[in-house]
């Protein structure tokens, strides 16, 4: 750069020197990062069977006992009101007699999924009903040889949408960081990502528009129907294969939401099913909106005033005629 | 919350039994965090003799050799001009036998917090005399059986300005995490922090700005002149030891730029000093500036507009006399 260059040359072989050794430093760092994922690796183990009956109880496949129902608030002491009170199921599923018990916790990832701000306007109503056949969300780790990596997998009941049992999109993590990478453990140590092909059944990709076109026979004049596809807004559209080619803005916003859905949201989806998690979330919500009005008052101020002082001016030339 | 009390009693308790089994992810997030933060130690020393010979070269202790400065660039290849240049310094040291040769790597770490975009704000004209006597910044962490945490230390050659020879400011972590830490890797993460008192030598002080009043005494008419001192803008606030009941938002950039000195300023300063480190990060810079431009010129915009139209109003109101 031109400010070392212009350096009496003593001083600047001494920064040289340093960025020497921070070459050192930086192949330390990327070190570092494989050490710290295989802490991440081994807690992954440790959570697994949480996890596990997690999924069980989600999916009706598992019934909680009394005692692991008996969750305390942590906001102090013994909260009666959340405690497991046998009574009140008692006496509430003879009065659902007629309802149906449902089976697990319905919904509970589509539920999820909403409930993430950045999620929501990325579901569509049309993929809601095949959102609500996830019965799992995880996140896979990379091996200990293989390129430091995370997998998303959702798994969903068989349907009738496509023939995948599990949708993946996989996060290659950079394993040596640049200069450029000022979050060392934050959503920009992603080097690009990987999606997976969905096996749409005939006719219900919801990824994609269908539209039929009349074309007329040049010479014939005869008339087919074509039909044309195009893409079409859907959550599913998350699974595309993309690579560094993609718009840099919507890639960013694309590896920030891999990492908080692999470290936030699926290790901590009750939270966002309770709306818990919603929060402090909102806060942030509502500040931009805020900003937001705040924005559109100031300018629909300016806008009054000026259309004010504009009649005033109709009036005073009125008068002057 | 009430969507959960709204749901099926059984559906209900099943949602208790989920958020029973995440205080048990909580506990193993904070045993993580702990282990985490152990690996970090073990590194902080593998870097250590590394950031040592840092200190020593920018101060002048240590000369590098010459094939400590045969540095070549990160970008492919040798680069001819980066490297150790024998003649050139032999034939630039003659030339500027005049001028003095400068003692290690001078205003290393003022040029390195100047380069900071949300450092230089707080750098004031008066700050940076003192913050050329910057000898070294540490971070320090925290020993295993202690508290987690991290300290900011910033070494002073001894100085007219204030009697410490080390100015400290301690950022203590969370060491569980609640709902609302969305990314237990970041800034975020950060219980509270503490500064340090700057024993300034009379008259010295840069944080505090003297006005002297000439007061009249009620009864006796006589005048006498009183002092009283009023906080001052000066990057030394830094070290003013604040609690939780501060302003958020203030404590939040404080936790952010704490978090960003210790895991990006401090171990690549080199590349803050040298500029490298600056490219994207001004980017944000620009994108920063520009929209406050942006605002400006369109508040500018609507101000001459109204007084145009104002002027007009006030020549039509003329005519009309």
């Amino acid at each position: 750069t031109d400010f070392v260059e212009s350096l009496p040359v003593k001083v600047k072989y001494r920064v040289l020197a340093l960025k020497k050794l921070q070459t050192r430093v930086a192949n330390l760092e990327s070190k570092f990062l494989r050490e710290f994922h295989g802490i991440e690796r081994k807690f992954a183990e440790m959570y697994q069977p949480l996890l596990e009956k997690r999924r069980q109880i989600i999916n009706g496949i598992y019934e909680p006992t009394e005692e692991e129902c008996e969750y305390k608030s942590d906001s102090g002491g013994y909260n009666d009101d959340e405690i497991y009170d046998e009574e009140e199921i008692q006496a509430t599923t003879e009065e659902n007699k007629e309802e149906e018990d449902p089976k697990g916790i319905p919904d509970f990832w589509l539920t999820v999924l909403k409930n993430v701000d950045t999620l929501t306007p990325l579901i569509k109503k049309y993929d809601e009903p095949i959102l609500k056949l996830l019965t799992d969300v995880k996140v896979n780790l990379s091996g200990p040889g293989e390129l430091l990596s995370f997998t998303l997998e959702f798994y969903f009941k068989p349907n009738e949408y496509f023939k995948n049992e599990v949708l993946t999109k996989t996060y290659v993590l950079k394993s040596r960081l640049a200069y450029y990478d000022p979050h060392p453990y934050r959503g920009t140590a992603i080097e690009y990502c990987t999606g997976c092909e969905i096996d749409w059944n005939e006719g219900k990709n919801v990824t994609l528009k269908t539209i039929k076109k009349k074309q007329k026979h040049q010479i014939w004049g005869t008339i087919r129907t074509v039909t044309e596809d195009f893409p079409k807004d859907s959550f599913f559209n998350f699974f595309t294969p993309h690579g560094s080619s993609s718009n840099g803005r919507y890639v960013n916003d694309d590896f920030l939401l891999g990492h908080n859905l692999r470290t936030y949201i699926i290790p901590r989806s009750v939270l966002f099913f309770s709306g818990d998690a919603l929060e402090s979330q909102q806060e942030g919500v509502v500040r931009e909106v805020n900003d937001a009005i705040y924005d559109k008052i100031i300018y629909d101020n300016w806008m009054a005033a000026i259309e004010e002082v504009k009649a005033c001016c109709k009036n005073l030339e009125a008068l002057v005629e």
